[in-house]
């Protein structure tokens, strides 16, 4: 499991093997069971969780409803820093998640400082990538929401259940359902 | 306008004499009208724009129709890094921006490594807000969103034009009459 987060790494900075133990060393990998919650509302959180393999959630509970706000899968972060944590975050699978926090970054960078321009660079890259999908959130529909999924990330629409897909894209499990089913005729007649 | 700036990376690290006269002599400062255009559709980018003074707009051209993204005031920022953008940015109001880009960053990180530093904390920070930010336009309606404007940033809303303010929050502008309408006769009835 680690070899697949050091390949990861070796694609922004060289790692040396001393480097590699350092990391290995920090106790940082977690894995959690499918179902386990990582984080509940009102707990105060100052940890960034990196996943290395399987998918968290992020969801918050409106009026007795969960609402579902992002699925974070491989190579993808999601942090709470420093807040009285609002959302959850639970495993949708089950999950290998490196688990951190700034004090920890902070020793880290001293020592090997250029691990400061390895999370320099990736907080960039996401928070590019966020502007992005947070702007298509806003000018897409919930059905080219879901065609979005099936162009970008087919493979979470096998990975989550459907009613946390559906309120992902903002709308009712049965709208969802009527939206695929749109979308299979569609393609039918394109075929003929 | 400069000190402006040095004021707020004071708060994140210390900057030495040398180091302003460094930030200065890049000339990245760019004093902008209000209405110009910083980015338009269709343009390949690598920059990023740092609000010193005035107020910056994301917006897609949906249908004819312009789409308002987001708001940027002083001390945010707004990415758009090694992509063809779909998205335009103008000023709302007179502005002085730091206009930035990956090349010339490496360049003062190398001269300057703590630069590298701020521009980390600085990343994980927006990051974090921006991610709440998300989860918050998912799961309030666009009244809460308008209260949320309000309680966070009521200044926002005598800078703005009202119809962006309204296709900000992802309705027509007569649906934000009636939103402000009724938290108007709100306020009265709770005060009487």
């Amino acid at each position: 499991m680690h070899e697949i987060l050091f390949n990861f790494i070796s694609k922004y900075i060289t790692i040396t093997e001393e480097e590699k133990k350092a990391i290995i060393s920090l106790g940082v990998f977690k894995s959690e069971k499918k179902g386990s919650i990582l984080l509940k509302e009102g707990q105060f959180s100052n940890e960034s969780f990196f996943v290395l393999k399987g998918c968290l959630r992020s969801y918050y509970i409106i009026k007795g409803e969960e609402k579902t706000t992002s699925f974070h899968t491989e190579m993808t972060a999601i942090n709470a820093l420093n807040q009285t944590s609002e959302k959850n975050i639970a495993c949708v699978e089950n999950s290998i998640v490196l688990v951190s926090n700034p004090e920890l970054e902070i020793k880290m960078f001293e020592k090997f400082p250029k691990f400061e321009s390895l999370c320099r660079i990736l907080s960039e890259e996401v928070l590019n990538k966020q502007q992005i999908d947070f702007d298509l959130f806003k000018i897409l529909s919930p059905e080219e929401r879901y065609l979005n999924i099936l162009k970008t990330k087919p493979d979470l629409i096998q990975r989550v259940p459907q009613h946390q897909l559906a309120s992902f894209i903002g709308v009712k499990p049965q709208s969802l359902s009527r939206i695929r089913s749109r979308i299979t005729a569609k393609e039918k007649t394109s075929i003929r």
